[in-house]
């Protein structure tokens, strides 16, 4: 099938953030085949997309979550680090059943999708469901079965280390080739050294890439030096994770020491700064690590930390905390962080060469921005105004592969009623 | 006329932030009478307003901004403070007429209204063609005529001095009482100890507050201290500025004396987490002014350094960046951030005993929260849900002393599609 969008804006994101406004974009089935000039012609086309001169630019690409937590969205706010997880989190989570994880994953989605997201990173259990909800609503996303070692028997251990392998085995590159997947250890904390290096083992021989937490908390970090005497990136560093492609998530304390490390070995970043922010973690150092050209991305961690799922919030989070906190205003300039929250995204998640910007060859994820609204003008910059003045609800089409999964702000896919209705039914039983 | 809001949670901000559930609101033409369990009769009413199960909440309030300057929204973004100020805002400021001023004042409080503030602050110029906007568009709104002494001959600024005592006398308490004036020399750095002290003289003869700038930058302290060996806080305690009642905006780089100082003479705060962190000028102390028990509350500053005026993102901000650089989960949770953006923002503009809060007695100035969307479900807490996860677009109809400006979104006092032809307009002459 061949569609064109015209009269964009297009955002193309591209290496030189080049904008081509009035023009058009043509796609076949699922691949971007024309970014230009608009043709005379558009009888040939099968779909004609008039985007009635708003912008048109790649999904934004959420890197680090757990889609199923959204059942948790402000269960427990405004409490310490470690009563929130302890007292709130962890009880209510070991109640979690496939059920839960279904419902919680499409209210994830739906969120996600009406905010221009079109790839996320989901990392947490009965992963099965999680792919399943994904082939059907045709959103693109990495998955990962995470693995908690602390407290399990070996037995234990060993049977979700295999369930974990025999998901990302089973669904990488599934649904289309939307789905890809990762091995994903919960952290250091959580994992034995030992544990660890059978993960990513595994990891090698299924040939998909790491994913991790990482220096989040100061607590963390000191935890990991009292137990092992080495800070969690060198650890990871020695107990040779980082000969592998690797995803850390978070990275908020780190030395300049750690910064080379993940620069050397090319490991990429997640930030997460609305959940670090609201959990009291801290600042992460993402402009020395942007600095190194090191790929960091946002993610907007669970709904439970953040508490939306709305990557716009993230971008803008992100091109602003560094600059008031380093008091520094060229500090992550709106050229950076709307790479950040696309192209840099899909090159975390490993799949830079096939989505994450507007290019010919690349895959049809992209959104369209209603700029017909108070808050857009004037407009002298298109991409300041994405990243310092759009909300994720300025989100009205979102196309995934070539298909339009979002059309005026309606997710085509889900039943919206029917998820919510679910949602406060299962919440109802721990409210 | 007699009025009733039923089917809403209304979310009161009260002392106790009490929330009432399946409840409604009374009130009769402008002032609540009203608020519990719903009536029987609901024909006794001219108006039944159905809140349909949405949040019903009191409008927020900007307690800093100026409004024109949304005609420079995202012109110069990125860029050094100084260069920006310097080669972008004066010398297009220089430029702005009466007609600039219009249109970018509309454009302002178009936005505003959208995003449910019912009050707002201005410091600007051409303060009469604004006054004559807010008149007719039924916002609530705090005045002044900012006055900027430097590089102004003797007779020049006793012209903007008593152009700013005639227009504060004119207009204060007119609109139906919905405008309030202020004196306001723009900052230490732009105006003499001596202009100031004048300024504030005729404050005290026509009783109006002050509002002023104050030490927004860590260089702007520095300059201080050159110049006059004083911090600035110090230097308008000296100056006996805050004999008078006083707003100050920013207060990013205070010490902890000169919090002492701020809480001993009742001055308010205007929080700009936004602006202040574009521009990188800092993280102001706000927690501990907080605990202070200082009247800190939330402005967006100009769309200029924003880049929007969605104060339900500075109350998130609020809420998130001061846990973050604290690395404490718990600096201001969201019963607090809800009272900043509201409540403590009337008391900040002296009219604390009118609006700010849905009690009896007051001004019906409240909004209504669509909630019935994926980013509040589930609902275990409406406050941290509005602080955490809502967005100003969320809002869905607005009410400003008892009389219904925004309905399902749309601005009902003006005329949208024309504002935005005219700011283009005025935007190309030097886009």
């Amino acid at each position: 099938m061949r569609s064109i969008v015209i009269n964009g804006i297009f955002v193309t994101v591209n290496q030189d953030n080049e904008i081509i406004t009035d023009g058009s974009m043509i796609f076949e089935d699922d691949v971007i085949t024309f970014i230009g000039e608009s043709p005379e012609d558009l009888s040939k086309f099968d779909q004609v997309i008039d985007a009635r001169g708003n912008i048109v630019m790649p999904g934004l690409i959420n890197t680090h979550g757990h889609g199923a937590m959204s059942l948790l969205r402000g269960y427990g706010d405004d409490l310490p680090l470690q009563e929130w997880l302890e007292k709130k989190m962890w009880p209510i989570e070991g109640r979690f059943t496939k059920e839960h994880v279904k419902w919680g994953t499409l209210l994830a989605i739906l969120e996600m999708l009406k905010t221009g997201t079109t790839t996320y990173s989901d990392f947490y259990i009965h992963m099965d469901v999680v792919a399943d909800v994904i082939e059907g609503v045709g959103i693109r996303a990495n998955l990962s079965r995470g693995i908690i070692g602390i407290g399990a028997s070996s037995e234990e251990k060993q049977l979700k280390l295999s369930e974990a392998e025999n998901f990302a085995k089973n669904w990488n590159n599934k649904a289309d080739g939307r789905i890809t997947t990762m091995m994903s250890p919960h952290a250091l904390y959580t994992c034995s050294p030992n544990f660890i290096s059978k993960i990513v083992e595994s990891a090698t021989m299924i040939q998909v890439p790491i994913q991790i937490h990482l220096s989040e908390t100061a607590f963390e970090v000191e935890q990991n030096l009292k137990q092992y005497g080495v800070t969690p990136v060198k650890h990871l560093q020695q107990l040779g994770v980082f000969e592998h492609p690797t995803l850390i998530a978070h990275a908020v304390h780190v030395t300049e020491e750690e910064i080379e490390i993940i620069k050397n070995y090319q490991v990429n970043v997640s930030h997460n700064p609305g959940s670090n922010l609201k959990l009291g973690s801290g600042i992460a150092p993402i402009p020395k690590m942007l600095d190194q050209g090191i790929y960091v991305s946002l993610g907007t961690d669970s709904a439970a930390s953040n508490n939306n799922l709305d990557l716009f919030e993230e971008m803008r989070l992100a091109a602003l905390i560094h600059k008031g906190y380093g008091q520094d205003p060229l500090a992550i300039p709106a050229d950076i962080a709307i790479k950040m929250a696309t192209i840099y995204g899909a090159h975390s998640l490993f799949i830079g060469h096939y989505t994450g910007s507007l290019e010919v060859g690349k895959k049809a994820d992209f959104i369209i921005v209603d700029v017909n609204q108070p808050h857009f003008h004037p407009m002298y910059n298109p991409i300041t105004h994405l990243v310092y003045s759009a909300a994720g609800k300025d989100v009205v089409d979102v196309f995934v592969n070539g298909k339009q999964l979002v059309k005026k702000g309606q997710v085509q896919t889900i039943d919206e009623e029917r998820v919510i209705y679910e949602v406060k039914r299962l919440a109802n039983e721990w409210a």
